[in-house]
């Protein structure tokens, strides 16, 4: 199948609550993720994947520290919540009118670092995956058929209202087609063109299930093209390093 | 069909080179866009509508001023191309590294205020449609079927790499899904959960595509839930306005 063939996105069956220590792998097939066609991703939420392997902090633990208690008075929030922000961040990119929009350890640029407290215990937050990519790896060698794994999360944009969801991990997928160098269809360079494929999976992914529905992993058959043998260079590929930010902390 | 149903993302045929004045409705039908099922979108690139409507500048004619001189000096570019970038632009976010980023009269923000020379004629420069949410109601207007309408184009990101599409207009799509007020699966708010459901559709359809293939024309099927009678706000509701802009224009 060609990536100019059609593509089909499904959803599996919804998961049942991930704890620490599940074998995520066992619960996607168990969910109907038993068969994946040559060509296909599985696009899981980063939630289930940081479930699964305990990325998940009580705030009751948490001793916030001068920093976090600061930034809970500009911003109005729970000073424990945000020492566990800080302590996922090597920056604070913005920290204005409500909003910390931080640089997390692994070169990811979300709001509140990605930790979140929404579908989880009440009093616990989770954080994200220590390294996405090699979630992304492990879930897909235990797959059968060794589906492309995507591992996604929502981002909100800078100038657009509303979150898309973005890979902050994959395996098996080129995560940028790079057409540098090559010409359009009038022989002039396509100077610009890196299409970022394992975010738009992740976009597609989102399409068909809701947030409250209980559906974290959704199937999308038919990225032949994008689907590779090896696991690749993974969603790291798609982080920008701080020394080519333009958008950085405010000097 | 509900959106917790699957979705299926197909390309159009090629359409042939688009000139001012074309009926795109009519190019589109001609491709097989002559049938939309209820519940689907038709996810056309900005480009074949900037060519029908006539968005189009010859270099030539074009007589940069200072500002364009000096940033084309800085940048490296040509000072015409600038001219016309500027002549689309309210303010320069960032001219940088090579990297001119503006934004546009619409209240977009884009690479070159959306300008583009590939796949257009030597000597010429394409923008963006003057009202991309207006270009969108009327092509919906005169499909069969009146399917929902996406005008997409593919955007950088400023900490990713990368280029994702994002729609610049929409006509008979909810353009954000805002759950705000509802609540998790444990009954806690989901406080920042607004999703950019006509983004996300944009960046759905540019997977079954190639920027070098001549398909600017995409359905997606399954939609339901996000396809409306009426033809709502457009995408316009997707762009955060220049006063809450944590990312502006160096002070």
């Amino acid at each position: 199948m060609t990536a100019d063939a059609s593509l089909r996105v499904r959803p599996l069956a919804a998961l049942p609550e991930v704890r620490a220590g599940d074998d995520l792998a066992r619960l996607v097939r168990d969910a109907g993720g038993d068969a994946f066609p040559p060509g296909s991703a599985l696009v899981v939420s980063h939630k289930v994947v940081s479930k699964a392997e305990g990325a998940l902090v009580r705030l009751a633990d948490v001793t916030p520290g001068p920093d976090a208690l600061a930034l809970a008075e500009r911003l109005e929030r729970d000073p424990r919540l945000l020492q566990v922000v800080l302590d996922e961040s090597v920056a604070v990119v913005r920290a204005e009118r409500g909003v910390l929009i931080c640089r997390t350890r692994h070169g990811l640029v979300a709001a509140h670092a990605g930790v979140d407290q929404s579908n989880v215990p009440d009093g616990w937050c989770v954080t994200l995956p220590r390294d996405p990519d090699a979630s992304a790896r492990r879930l897909r060698a235990a797959l059968p058929g060794r589906p492309a794994v995507v591992i996604a999360d929502s981002f909100g944009r800078p100038w657009r209202h509303g979150q898309a969801e973005v890979a902050i991990g994959c395996a098996g997928l080129t995560p940028i087609d790079d057409q540098r160098g090559g010409v359009d269809r009038d022989g002039r360079e396509l100077v610009a063109t890196q299409i970022a494929i394992a975010d738009q999976v992740a976009a597609a992914a989102d399409l068909v299930r809701g947030k409250t529905s209980g559906q974290p992993a959704v199937v999308v058959e038919g990225l032949g093209r994008w689907v590779t043998v090896d696991d690749g260079p993974g969603a790291v590929a798609l982080r920008r390093d701080a020394d080519e930010d333009l958008f950085g902390p405010r000097a």
